[in-house]
Formats: C-alpha cells, structure tokens, sequence
C-alpha cells in the first residue's frame, strides 16, 4: 500500500500558526527552510526540504499539530539540534518538521532524589554545567555534547566515550512525557530509579530515532559528580596487544575505566604527521588513551601508574600518565585531531558507528585493510575500544573521481557490515539508523526481528505519520 | 471477543512427549501438577492448576511447543524457579506449563568481554558463584537468588537491595534469544555493550513476565568483583531523620552506597521485640543500614566512619561501622528477620512492593498508619530506601477473620495505591504485576498508557495465547 500523504497547503498553515502563533512557522522561505533539510551527515544527497517547520513551546502545541497531522495524512519529522550522524532528523517525506529547540527549559533539578526534569530543548553541556555547580553530573556523554539537545539524545540513545563505566544515555532515564503520533500526551515512570508497573515503554522509546513518540519532558537521573580524573597514554606494537590490555585491566586490576580510546595505525600515523608529531608516536601501531575517574586523585594517580606497569609488563612500548591540564590536552590531541587530519585528506567520507565485542576489534583491523586495498579507499579505525565501538570511516582517495566512489561506497559498506556481523558486531553503536544505514539493516537482522519492528511502529502510529522511512520502511 | 482456549487432549499430550520425550510431560497426576500452580505469593486463591507441564531443553524444543499451541490455541505459561511474588508464573487459563528447568547451563564466560551466556535455567546464586571464582559478579541482586533463576530474574526485570549503585537486572543484558509466541526464534543484541540497530527489543522483552516471548538464551554483562564490602548501621529517631541522611550521603560526600536499607519504627519494634534485642534500639523510630563497596577496605571503612559522623551531626541516635563479619551479621540480623516477626504475628499478610521517590519515603510513614488504623490491620514499612522500594506489608491482625480480611484486603491496597501514585510512586518496583495486582493497574497508568501496552502485546501475540491475563486483560 503506497501512503498518500497530504501537501501541506495554506489552510494547513493557517491552523499551525493558529497553534504555536504565526512567528513560529517558517513557510514558504526556502532560505529559511535549508537550515532544516539535514543534519550532520556529510552527504548532501540525505537532506531533503520539509514544507513547513514548526516551533512549539509546550506539549499541548505539540499535540495539536500531531492531531492535525494524523487527520490530515501530513508526515511529521522531530528535530533536535540537528546534530544527528544518520539522517534521523531529515524530513524524507517533506511534511512538518517540529522543532523543539523553543522547549528549552531545565524544569527542575530535585537534588534530594537526584533527578532533574528537562524539556527537550535543552542543550546537553549546559544542564551538565548546571548540575555540575551543585556537585552533581548526567553521566550521558555524546561526543556533540556542547550543541546537541537532551531530547536528540534520548531518541537516538545517544552514547559515546564513556560507555564502559557509565553506560549510554538510556541508563539515566527513569521518565518521559511523550506525544503520540495520535496526538495524545502520556507519561511514563518518573522519579523513581525502580518500576516494573507494565511494559517498559519509556526504553522502547529511548532510540526509537524520533518514529514512535516526540518526548516534551525527560526526568534525568543524576549522580554525585566524581572530584578527580586523569587521563594516561598507552603505545602499543600493534592493534592486538592494545586490545589485550583492555580485559587485564578489567580483570586483574578489577578497575571500570571511565574511558578506553583506541587508534590504528592508519589513524595514528595520518594524525601524526598532520600534526607533525610523528615523532612521539614512532614505531607505535596503535595507542589506547584510559580515562579514570574518582573521589581520591592520589588513589587513581596510583591506579593509572599501576595500569602503565601491567601494560609495560604485557608488551607495551610506552606509557604516560597526565600530570597536570596541559598533559591531559597532550594526550588528547591526537585522538581529537583524527576526523579533520583525515578530512584534510578528502572531505568526502563515510563515518561509520561498527560495534563489536571488545576482544574482537583487533579482528576488525586485517578486515578493513582488506577491503579498503581491495576498493581502493582509505579506512582508518578510532574509537572507543572500552566498548567496542569504533567509527571507522571510509574516506576518498583525492584521485577517486567522485562518480567511482559513489559506486565504491555501498560495496564497501557492504562488505564492512558483513565482516561486523561475523564478529558478533552490528551496524551502529551510537548514531542510529535513520535513512542512511537503513537499506543494510537486513544485512544485520533477520526478517522476524524486523517484522516485530514494523509492528511495533504500526501499534504507535497506524497511518505511519511520525518520521516515515526511518530505521525501515513500511510495506 | 472471548478467546475460546482449547483443553488440552490426550492427542496435544502425545504431541508433546513426541517434541520433548515422554518423561518430560507431566499429565493427569494431579500431585505432581500441584507445584506448578503457584508461586511465592502467600494467598492460594491466587493458585491455578495447569493441564500439562511440558520440559523442553532447548530452544527448538520450545519453538515446537509454542507452534503447536498458538495453532491449536493453547495457552502456555511460562515458569522458572517459581519464586516470584505477583503471581507470575500461574497458569491462569490452564493449558500448557512450560518450566525451563532443564536449560539450566551455563553456556559460555566470556572473560575478555565480560559476558556470560546462560539458558534461562540457570539459578541466579550458582552462577554469581561460578563467576566470582574469575574475580567477576553479576550485578543483578534479587532476594531471592539462591533459588531463582536468571531468566525468572530477567522476565520479571528483578531489583533488589543494591539497585541505587547497580542497577536492576536490565542493565546487565546485552542480548536475548528469545521464542516468540508464533514459535519464531530470534535473537536481539548478544555481546556487544552498545547497539542501537532498530528498537530496543531487549529492554521492552526484559520485565515483560513472560507475556511476550520465552528466553532462550540470555548475554549477561559481567563486572570486576570489588575486592572489599563493609556494611554499617545509623539509628534516627524518625523516619523523616534516616530518609534526610540519603541524598546528604550522596551530594556531600559524593558517595553512592551499593545498599541503603530503611525499617520504620513497626517493623523495627515488632522485629526486635521477636529477636529479644529491644534495647539495642532504644529510642529508634528508624534504621538505616549502609554498605559500601570497592577495592580498598582502608578507604572504604574510612568512608563509612565518615557518613556515621556525618548522619551524627544530623541527628542521628547512633551509628556502628562492621569490624568484621559477626559485625556485619549483627547489622543485618534484624532486616533479615523482618518478615518472619510479622508471619509470627499472622501468616496472612500481603507483601507490597511500593516505589516513591526517596524524599517522599517520609511522608509514606503516616499515611501507612492512618491507612491501616482505619482498617485494623498492621502495616509495617521496611525496604530498598536508597530507591524508594517499600515493601510495605499488610498483615492481618490475630483476631480478624478471614471473612472480614477478605473484605478489607482490596480497601487497603486501593487507598494505599492512590498514596504512593499522589507521592509520584508506582505499585510494583520489583515484583511486578502479574495477576496479583492487574485490577490496580489503572490506579497508576492511564488508559493511553494501558492501550499502548496491550497494542504491543496484540503485535508480539494476536491469538493470545502467552501467559494470558497477565499485566492486564485483553478485550
């Protein structure tokens, strides 16, 4: 059944401006509008322009577009701040977009219960700053933290570097008020760290990538902000005895990093010499950067000195722990300057979001060598090893004529999620699906998986309204 | 519509010896039936005999079953160790018992990755044991783990007293495979700690009890054991003194305890009355017992002795650090022997599982005792405090009838209910709903919210036929 959906006309206009008042409907102003056709993916063949952008400022507003929505047959894309890495937030279908950057307000901060309720709006570094000044930290961790919203956040189940301590977004969720595509306002959970009153909706809806529900409040567990952290380097020979160390730690020293960053060799020369350091690097194939933190600084400086030992002890070239801000900053800058010494290279790329089980990555490393020899592109491998997640990226030869690489690029994805797979890996980790891995998700799950997917949406949203083609698409 | 069951017929029966051997089918033997018609719950009118008891041992075994059931529209409840409290695991509608005791292995432990993966038989103790042995532990801390088993603790979304460091049992599963209703086997996630590839199908089957699809083998996290626990002990003079200590802990001394138990003034009298150690409480209208953990027994009893200075300068009566584990057994004893005091009082009681935000705890306390002087029942209050999990307990006063307890029974948990949801609780933060506490759905979830469940349930199970009147009823 091919949906007909609606063009969204000047009456349909009308009524929204009746809505949210008519300064917060952009119409008819394709300048105004571009802004609002993609989010952070590099390909401009994902953006697409929706008809009308929407501002609400309150879950009534909210309601009364999807209500009008649903009756009308007029698809409806949520945005946050646009900071998406698969295409999540562009409106495929044209349509509404709803912007929630209006809905901006940290509603309350219960220290008692160390809880807050925010508004989706709400820039994720800023309540971060807040609740920082009361000793308190949300342990989400996006890698966008100082642009993204809190309710992107939460519709992609946003991750990052510090998944192996503290989990991903969806651990500090205990609530959301959420609008249905019908329009209707729910809750689900609250304050309350246990609940098991029904079916765990408010987890289905964390990363289901804006296609179930549009959330308007979002209770956010806080905990008690950690009074000290410092970073160390490890160099290793090679991927392998990076990767080895990651268990031993865990394991013999029974220690949770908060962080464990890996680079390949690939990435660590290219930044290296983009950053004319190669020297410091020299005869290294991979480096793991460990984060730890705690209440006692002289414990963990302790900590990290005896993970530096173990690591030396198992083959380690080297190992340095930060001893104050600018040796944190040194230690970093490697691993923050990969995206761009690679985009120096070419600007036309592919990041990806692999995940495999840890001990698996070193596996990973051959594979990409393999496939990026056998396409001709380059494929280095960052990201963080502590969870296995790592953004390779496929980026373009500066000889590759662009029509080549637009054929090269889904045969290389291909053959990389398929290699995923075999590991025990899957295609995102942290960036979603959206429209831009949406073709290959069959690669990674069977059909009965998928199908109780597509049921689960049509149980939301029969007329198939809120964020169509996402993730997959409907018959 | 009403579902027209089949009965279970001597040709079902021989079908199912053929799929699992005659020796693993329990028919017509009304004695060996009996104890797969209840779980833990105290009161036998929640009792219901099945038809069939049926012992698969493996997936496929299972998948043959729920084929033949969902054709020949069966109802089949699934059952693990039967230690649940909200009746579960009782064959409502009779038809098919499927009990998991025979995938009881332990299938792999994954030290690299930190993932174990178990049939659903496992039970939750022998496991913790094996992997404790590598210096690793499960998180996942129910009650009742010597005799549960993981994929019980895993349908049912189980808690326990260290949730406020931890977690519940959902945090800890990276992966699923799971029988659908349809007989359909499929497998979410596995050993990977991040992946957001389509819904989280993991987290909507975890707490789901039983009523959307059978595990069949289930990836559990694993984290390094802590080399050192130490437990403590703080006496208040009212519950409104212990419950301010909490987030005093946690903001000040930016410290999350791995357990913070609470136990009222009632139940602190009535057990230490029956233990013969009134005077050790002298004074007491409220105890909290602290634990920590970590891997350094200096800096952790250090820590405790400073939260006993801290609860002092607050007001606290008195508080003990454990020396050793006599210590530690002396704290706890009078937690432990909570429930058994009151069964000495009377053995018809019904144990609550009340969640509220910790602040509110407080204000719990006189609504309890308004709420059972009106009634004439006892009503102690003992728990999880460091996440607002109560297991208040209605018990039945010595000289009241069976005939007027009855009566009473629906009175009480109603007006108790309507409290805990106006102090922003729920009714069920571990145990669930089950059919124990189905018609009091509605107190705390609204029709909206209750649709959208029964919507997934319809997507996972059209015939209904999966543990059927369970969470709620279907139309």
């Amino acid at each position: 059944m091919v949906k007909r959906y609606q063009v969204v006309d000047k009456k349909i206009v009308e009524e929204l401006s009746g809505i949210v008042g008519p300064d917060f409907v952009i119409y008819d102003d394709a300048e105004k509008l571009e802004p609002f056709s993609h989010d952070e993916v590099a390909d401009t063949s994902f953006a697409k322009m929706p008809e009308v952008v929407v501002k609400p400022a309150s879950a009534e507003e909210l309601s009364a577009i999807l209500k009008l929505a649903n009756r009308e047959m007029i698809p409806v894309t949520p945005r946050g701040a646009g900071s998406g890495l698969s295409g999540g937030a562009v409106p495929l279908s044209g349509g509404i977009l709803v912007s929630t950057e209006r809905m901006n307000k940290v509603l309350e901060i219960d220290k008692k219960n160390l809880v807050a309720i925010l508004e989706p709006g709400v820039i994720t570094n800023d309540f971060n700053d807040e609740v920082q000044k009361e000793g308190l930290f949300f342990a989400g961790y996006p890698m966008s933290l100082e642009m993204c919203y809190i309710g992107g956040n939460v519709a992609e189940n946003a991750g990052g570097g510090r998944a192996i301590k503290y989990g991903v977004t969806g651990r500090y969720i205990t609530g959301l008020e959420v609008v249905l595509p019908s329009g209707e306002i729910c809750t689900f959970g609250g304050k309350r760290v246990k609940d098991v009153t029904g079916y765990n909706i408010i987890q289905l809806l964390i990363g289901s990538e804006g296609t179930l529900g549009i959330f308007t409040k979002i209770y956010v567990k806080l905990l008690p902000l950690p009074k000290a952290k410092i970073d160390m380097m490890v160099l290793f020979e090679d991927a392998q005895s990076a990767i080895d160390a990651v268990p031993l730690i865990m394991n013999t020293m029974r220690i949770i990093p908060t962080g464990i960053e890996f680079m390949d060799k690939i990435s660590l020369d290219t930044t290296s010499e983009f950053l004319n350091e190669k020297k410091r690097y020299q005869g290294a194939g991979a480096i793991l950067i460990i984060e730890l933190d705690g209440n006692d600084a002289d414990q963990i400086r302790e900590e990290c000195l005896d993970i530096g030992e173990l690591c030396l002890d198992h083959g380690a070239l080297d190992a340095f722990v930060a001893e104050g801000p600018a040796d944190q900053e040194k230690i970093w800058k490697v691993r923050r300057h990969a995206a761009e010494a690679f985009k120096a290279i070419s600007p036309v790329q592919s990041l990806e979001d692999i995940v495999v089980p840890v001990s698996n990555i070193p596996k990973l490393i051959p594979l990409l060598e393999k496939i990026s020899e056998k396409h001709n592109v380059i494929m280095p491998c960052y990201g963080h090893a502590g969870d296995g997640n790592m953004h390779a990226t496929v980026v373009k030869k500066p000889e590759q004529s662009m029509e080549s690489w637009d054929q090269t690029l889904p045969l290389v994805l291909e053959e990389l999620y398929i290699a995923v797979k075999e590991l025990g890996g899957t295609i995102s980790g942290e960036h979603g699906i959206g429209h831009k891995r949406k073709k290959y998700l069959p690669l990674v799950l069977g059909d009965v998986e998928i199908e109780i997917m597509k049921k689960i949406k049509q149980a939301f949203d029969p007329n198939n309204i809120l964020n169509p083609g996402k993730i997959f698409d409907l018959d």
